[in-house]
């Protein structure tokens, strides 16, 4: 059996049933989660010694979220973390997460409608991690994205995607052509259909469903090695033309 | 400089400015790397091949709460975990992680005050992880615990505890010979006064506490490898007599 990718409707059922009463987790506990294997990911491929400097860009929902603990997180292991983060959501969880991240002494650009503070923290950066749109994307992407999309593109640094590359649908891929190319995928919980044929390296993590989930999805889901939060994927068969 | 030892009540205060508005951290954020540590701990020294069956001994406090997400790793690590928690904490925190454990299939042994069922637990377990008492643990050892704790020592398990040993003063150690001897043990953000001589292996987890705590409170704490979450201490130069 091989690893199940998932509908957006199917990766909302399953968040749902997370954090529903029969799941109980809570969505401090997934996103703490989610976000360590982020950042570990990113530490896995790319090296604080070569690359220090990671610019966190951040989405408005959950997924910068996951942003802002993968941030935090990467500031423990001994990066330099910056976070852009143009409309940060207005649950409070995102002021606690970022609070967090103030007291790492991690900057946080200014929110702002335009890209110029982006376009100067790209010129400082080493890598990316792309945490701005998840599963529950839906085109077109809208401002300031949209000029922000070309602009990390443009500025040839490696980039980390969370679970969708952003600017991707969420089961068509990067048809449309306007969303990112990483070199590196850390889905979450189980790949989506959209990734399908990501050519680039490609990691699982959030590991926390259980075994019943995992048949009740009939997920497929591949053994992580010993005590760690991420599983390196293989790569795709007939990986999709960027 | 060396690592710094704690006072219970510095411990008690670093753990309240964790959670203060300031340091914005949730309990369910902290009990879940906390808890995930303390799993990785068990695992680096007790393979799941050769110690399959973990009793996770809880007790009815925030240390309870650490077990219980620990025992909800070791189960996605493979490992076979069992749950004896006699008291279980009334906070709402320790009904969604048991949950999270009877979702996993993780069986708890139902609340009694006495420990037959412990007993019959311990010959069913390769290995005990002591999540009983933590920083807060002031004596004397209530029932059942007072049963219980002869009862896990005469076992002959290997034990991991937590933070510190089951019985012991939080800063005076095991000077009445009431505490569990562990063969391992798993300091959370820095190691208790109690533990200073503490002769077995050493980890330390939490890595949550940021430059300016450990700064503010002169912690010294030792650097973590890479993105691991524990970090292994040196041996203690004058182990006290056990």
């Amino acid at each position: 059996m091989s690893i199940r990718y998932l509908t957006a409707k199917l990766a909302q059922q399953i968040d749902e049933e997370l954090m529903s009463t029969t799941g109980a987790f809570s969505l401090d506990q997934l996103m703490e989660l989610a976000g360590l294997a982020c950042a570990q990911t990113l530490a896995t491929v790319y090296s604080r010694e070569k690359y220090p400097r990671v610019l966190v860009c951040c989405g408005p929902g959950n997924q910068g979220g996951d942003g802002l603990v993968a941030a935090r997180h990467l500031g423990m292991f001994g990066y330099k973390a910056t976070i852009w983060m143009p409309k940060p959501g207005s649950k409070e969880i995102y002021q606690r997460l970022k609070a967090q991240c103030d007291n790492m002494k991690i900057q946080t650009l200014a929110p702002s409608s335009d890209t110029d503070s982006l376009r100067d923290a790209l010129a400082r950066s080493d890598v990316v991690l792309d945490a701005i749109f998840g599963f529950s994307f839906k085109p077109p992407v809208r401002a300031p994205f949209d000029t922000a999309l070309p602009l990390i593109s443009s500025s040839g640094l490696p980039i980390v995607s969370v679970d969708i590359p952003s600017g991707w649908d969420v089961e068509k891929g990067n048809a449309e052509g306007v969303g990112l190319n990483p070199d590196v995928l850390i889905s979450l919980t189980a790949p989506k259909e959209g990734v399908r044929h990501f050519a680039g390296k490609h990691f699982l993590g959030g590991r926390f469903v259980t075994k019943a989930m995992e048949e009740k999805f009939s997920l497929s889901l591949p053994a992580y090695p010993g005590f760690s939060q991420i599983v390196e994927l293989p790569r795709a068969e007939s990986p999709q033309k960027l």
